[in-house]
């Protein structure tokens, strides 16, 4: 049997929801609740790139789901399904791409997002896989990165600096197992950005690096960003790493989400975070201006930036 | 500038429906039609399998789109939007990626299918492309494979074979330049699956060979099909080809419609085809049993078939 036939057999097995009619069909259709405005969010991942050839295949499907899950997350959407493209390298067997499958079926369990469909290919060299993660928000509510006034709040989510910590490992570094972990499975902040719809004037998810993607949000909304080092949460394995705050705070793959609110919402953001179990802080704030400062001052590096 | 940041910036100069976002957010948000079920269909192309290395990027681009509405075409849904992953080979310059787009935009476009969002990567040795088409069909109405029933007459679009002879030209054979051009600008029959829904019982389009999506057609309705030979409709170019209907119709990539509905139903489908002006031939019929039969003799090969 070949590697497609397999992969569609074990596809059947989980694409379960009606929607996905069996995979027998073209497309899969799905009703769609009335008066919700559709999210829709498409993110790909290549060996090579975005994951070693080494790295576990199941910890590739996991991220693959979560890196589109937390889009949605950033734009305060509830998912409601998936469709996966999986461009499977020349050199992988049935079982690679079984573990992928499997990955990326946990990730889309813990959040009760079913797969609807998708397509299974030989993709040449490498490993090139693909997804789109469609979500539903109340008619205006999605999030936006633009939405921030001049005083707002900063906020983040989580800690930073573990999953830029958990690369390093992943290409040979020392460290702790804990950190590879928030590498290869970043966890979706769904429950929050569902929270602070409504509450929250912007928001993004954080993927090239905190200070990066807070100056892209600051620049949407047309402000400047003041970030002060101390706020920025760390967990005890980024502390004990040694590297120093302002370095960590320009990883990428975080996906915690930041997000802006006036101060007068402090109660009400603290509340969602509470109702959403997700740990967050107060890392800054937004002023007329352009640009970032840590502390202050301009940092030396902000982040991953596609030149 | 990078091949992201340049590929960025044309897409945000074609991305313009407001739920595109001007590609600001983390995910597109459109508000949805009231009452309308979503189709989504997802369909990857990859350098070495799907196209050759030296295939115009304009024409994979265009490909791209039409093998995704083409399965929106089947279902009888409307196109709404698309989401393109953009897996750029590392040898690809910005040239070749603006050409992929402009392919991609042309095929878009004809089809009034705004460009909603999407991802831009570098994907490795070899180019990867993906694509998410989103459509809408009232509730209930969408097409499938399973819904005929016996004695159903079978029909398809357009002419069979095109596009299969066009493969053997694209590969260095010899051929007129029309049939290479089916091969790598397809049609999606978009007027024709909307002007059938409601009218045909069961419909899908044909990809690996005309055969063999009619037997998967019959399969998934519990039917065996029979077809006649000199019924198969061919273009003037594949008549003079010499090559054998038999062989033609075992020949993928021709992105038709194939469908079944009752005779008493020939008025309204020729009616419905002449409404979204597409030509379609009768080229059999269902019956009980199962497999499939060309001239009532089971026939050597049936097509491309994932083993």
């Amino acid at each position: 049997m070949s590697l497609e036939a397999d992969m569609l057999a074990r596809l059947k097995a989980v694409a379960r929801h009606p929607a996905a009619r069996g995979l027998a069909d073209d497309a899969a259709v799905l009703g769609w609740p009335l008066g919700q405005d559709l999210v829709a969010t498409h993110d790909m991942l290549a060996e090579g790139v975005h994951f070693t050839p080494d790295c576990p295949p199941a910890d590739i499907g996991w991220k693959l789901a979560a890196v589109n899950l937390s889009d949605l997350a950033a734009m305060g959407a509830r998912p409601v399904g998936a469709l996966m493209g999986a461009g499977i390298g020349n050199a992988r067997g049935t079982d690679w791409a079984a573990e992928l499958l499997r990955g990326l079926m946990q990730c889309l369990d813990a959040y009760d997002t079913p797969l609807l469909g998708g397509d299974t290919i030989r993709s040449g060299p490498t490993s090139v896989l693909s997804l789109t993660a469609l979500g539903q928000s109340a008619p205006g509510t999605a999030l936006a990165r633009s939405g921030a006034t001049d005083a707002d709040d900063l906020w983040v989510s989580g800690t930073i600096g573990d999953a830029g910590l958990g690369l390093r490992i992943a290409q040979g570094g020392p460290g702790a197992s804990a950190l590879l972990k928030r590498y290869r499975r970043p966890t979706p902040r769904l429950a929050l950005g569902l929270a602070l719809s409504g509450v929250a004037s912007a928001a993004m998810d954080v993927s090239d690096g905190l200070l990066i993607d807070a100056a892209r949000l600051a620049a949407a909304s047309g402000l400047a960003a003041d970030i002060s080092a101390a706020a920025i949460p760390l967990s005890p394995d980024a502390r004990a790493s040694g590297v120093p705050v302002a370095e960590l705070a320009t990883l990428g793959d975080d996906y915690e989400l930041i997000f802006a609110a006036p101060p007068a919402a402090r109660a009400k953001i603290e509340a969602a975070a509470t109702q959403a179990r997700t740990p967050i802080c107060r890392i800054g704030r937004l002023h007329a201006g352009a640009g970032l400062t840590l502390d202050g001052a301009t940092p030396a590096a902000l982040g991953y930036q596609h030149r």
